[in-house]
């Protein structure tokens, strides 16, 4: 009933992991409130839940909650319902409970990937976030960010410049628009087919110990985590942390060491394991294939499928110089060809050789093997 | 005999590759030109370089440019002396001959370490190459790298800057400084304990097919390479590129997604394997062992050696905060801690221990390892 859900959601003391404690322990919500306090104590909550849960303190206030939350528009979801968010509901800890309003379906149906960075950025920063967001949302992406100033704010804006979907993940009650001035950017968001999402209930004020909980739905909503820029402690780091234990792709875009909104970003990707980003390909790149295939377009244009495989490997590129025409007829798409190989038949130079595999490695046509050996990328 | 390796590298259309291919058919130098036209033609020479071989048109002028390379103070290094650098003999296709002036045994005896990158290159780009160059030449690295404008001049100015040795690798002969106005830079840095390196006979001018080779000297004279700039389409990448084939460590710094001169380095470190560099110490901990440990400080000190194992258990770093004291004290240095055992220990929400981890891996004081498993840095 999802009456009891919100009322516990709303219960103090009680967040995901406590929630998640109680539904393992007694296998549903109505259980949890027929539990005894004895039972209760065995799971070590602090006394004030335990209160709260026996006397029911919060019935009647969930009850309002609920048609509170219906008057704004928006909706409640419970971690067992069908329409729960799937990516969210795989990570350690989920909220029991996920307020949302406006297209939260629609956004949440497309691949989502969170875009993410400091309060506090430099101009290049936002620009970058602007850049990557629109880039991403042109192409069929959701954008998630937490609505913060700075680099969120530039992620939301950037998705609606490119006329596309976008979602605010929140760290206060979905009534709530911190900061305030955000207001018109939350109404955008909502006037495009975006959506607000929070796991607190109405009337929670922005209060800093709850931004960890929003930082892990908001790497939980999505398959990867662009972080744009980070001061050396920042929050954006912990978020990147998270979402590597929540096995989504960690990718950064890198800035000037001598600049200290970068020093987190080139941290992760030093350090971390994060993926360097110079633009929306690379991000692309790194999803499920099935995703990636729909967001990037195919290596030789549309007609690649119409010709036959001779004519495909007759093809030779426009634009390349000598040297990289005759390297890539020398190369095929099968037998990787080792260098010392390629150096005997080209009968070039080793570094015109390399200078010739770099262009052509860089213009997508060939790829590089482990070993000293390269292909032909069909 | 040393005048028949110089006559032998002075001779038009004989480089590394063909030099390397007359030695390994004919077993030494002497023996090349001991052979006959028809043995010589089997190895597919150009005409111009049969000719001269056979009738020694060059014998005196080889003589000629032994005594001059003497009379400016260098001298001259064979493949087959002992003396010969040992790294750069490693190498696909070593000169056959080296010029040096300078201390050149001296440099090349420490560890030596290549910071490149463009000519043409930004403010931003000339700090990094200076504060890298001066940080590891202050630690006794010898700075290796190309002598031309930008990044290079800045990596040589950087090692002098700290006192330190620096090695200037040319695409000229050892007579010629290009461009002019580094007349001065190569006085300051043959003053200061440094040397000057090249394959190409004196009087060789500044042409642009030569520098690939001067490349490949970096790079083959260095345990790593750091391309500081780097524009898409620069000679750097080339060089990145053949350090990589050299097995070479290759590291990036990286820089604004929307400069240009950062393209090349941000690609190295994306899509080549490149290493991210923000400071000096991403250099070090990437070379081998032996050299790294003379690099680095002792992470607790020097006094670390002196404590007994008890001790070291039992220490707690100051400056850390309560969590991050707590989950210190849950890791120990030989069991990895996985992150769930953690969240049940520690009893902080995974936001908090998260913050807590990462704080401590910045601090070095602890390190994650695969599959979410934590343990302490001894």
């Amino acid at each position: 009933m999802i009456r009891d859900w919100v009322e516990l959601n709303m219960t103090p003391g009680i967040g995901p992991r406590a929630a998640a404690k109680l539904l393992e322990r007694f296998g549903s919500v109505e259980a949890v409130y027929s539990a005894t306090r004895a039972e209760l104590e065995q799971l070590r909550l602090i006394p004030e839940a335990i209160d709260t849960i026996i006397a029911r303190d919060l019935q009647a206030t969930a009850e309002a909650e609920i048609r509170a939350v219906r008057k704004l528009g928006g909706d409640i979801l419970l971690l067992d319902d069908g329409v729960y968010p799937s990516h969210l509901r795989e990570i350690y800890d989920p909220p029991i409970v996920l307020y949302v309003k406006g297209a939260w379906s629609e956004c949440l149906d497309r691949p989502c990937i969170a875009v993410v960075g400091s309060r506090r950025c430099s101009t290049y920063g936002q620009n970058s976030a602007l850049m990557l967001a629109r880039d991403l949302a042109q192409r069929g992406v959701t954008v998630v960010s937490g609505f913060a100033r700075g680099i969120d704010a530039a992620a939301h804006r950037g998705a609606l410049e490119a006329g596309g979907r976008t979602v605010a993940v929140l760290g206060t009650g979905i009534d709530e628009y911190y900061p305030r001035d955000h207001k018109k950017l939350a109404e955008e968001i909502l006037g495009s087919g975006g959506a607000m999402v929070t796991q607190f209930p109405l009337g929670t004020p922005p209060v800093s110990e709850n931004f960890p909980y929003r930082n892990r739905i908001i790497s939980g909503l999505s398959l990867g985590i662009v972080v744009v820029e980070a001061a050396e402690n920042s929050g954006s780091l912990i978020t990147a942390r998270l979402a590597i234990e929540q096995n989504r792709e960690v990718f950064a875009v890198p800035g000037n060491i001598t600049s200290r909104n970068s020093f987190g970003t080139n941290y992760l990707i030093k350090g971390a394991g994060a993926k360097l980003v110079q633009q929306w390909q690379d991000i692309a790149t790194e999803l499920p294939p099935q995703v990636a295939a729909k967001l990037l377009p195919p290596p030789f244009g549309e007609k690649k499928n119409e010709k036959s495989l001779a004519d495909r490997l007759a093809f030779v590129p426009e634009g390349l110089n000598g040297n990289e025409t005759s390297v890539f007829k020398l190369l095929t798409a099968d037998d990787p060809a080792h260098i010392d190989s390629l150096i005997d038949k080209s009968k070039l130079p080793i570094s015109d050789l390399t200078a010739a595999l770099l262009a052509l490695e860089m213009r997508e046509l060939v790829r590089a093997l482990p070993g000293k050996c390269f292909v032909r990328k069909l």
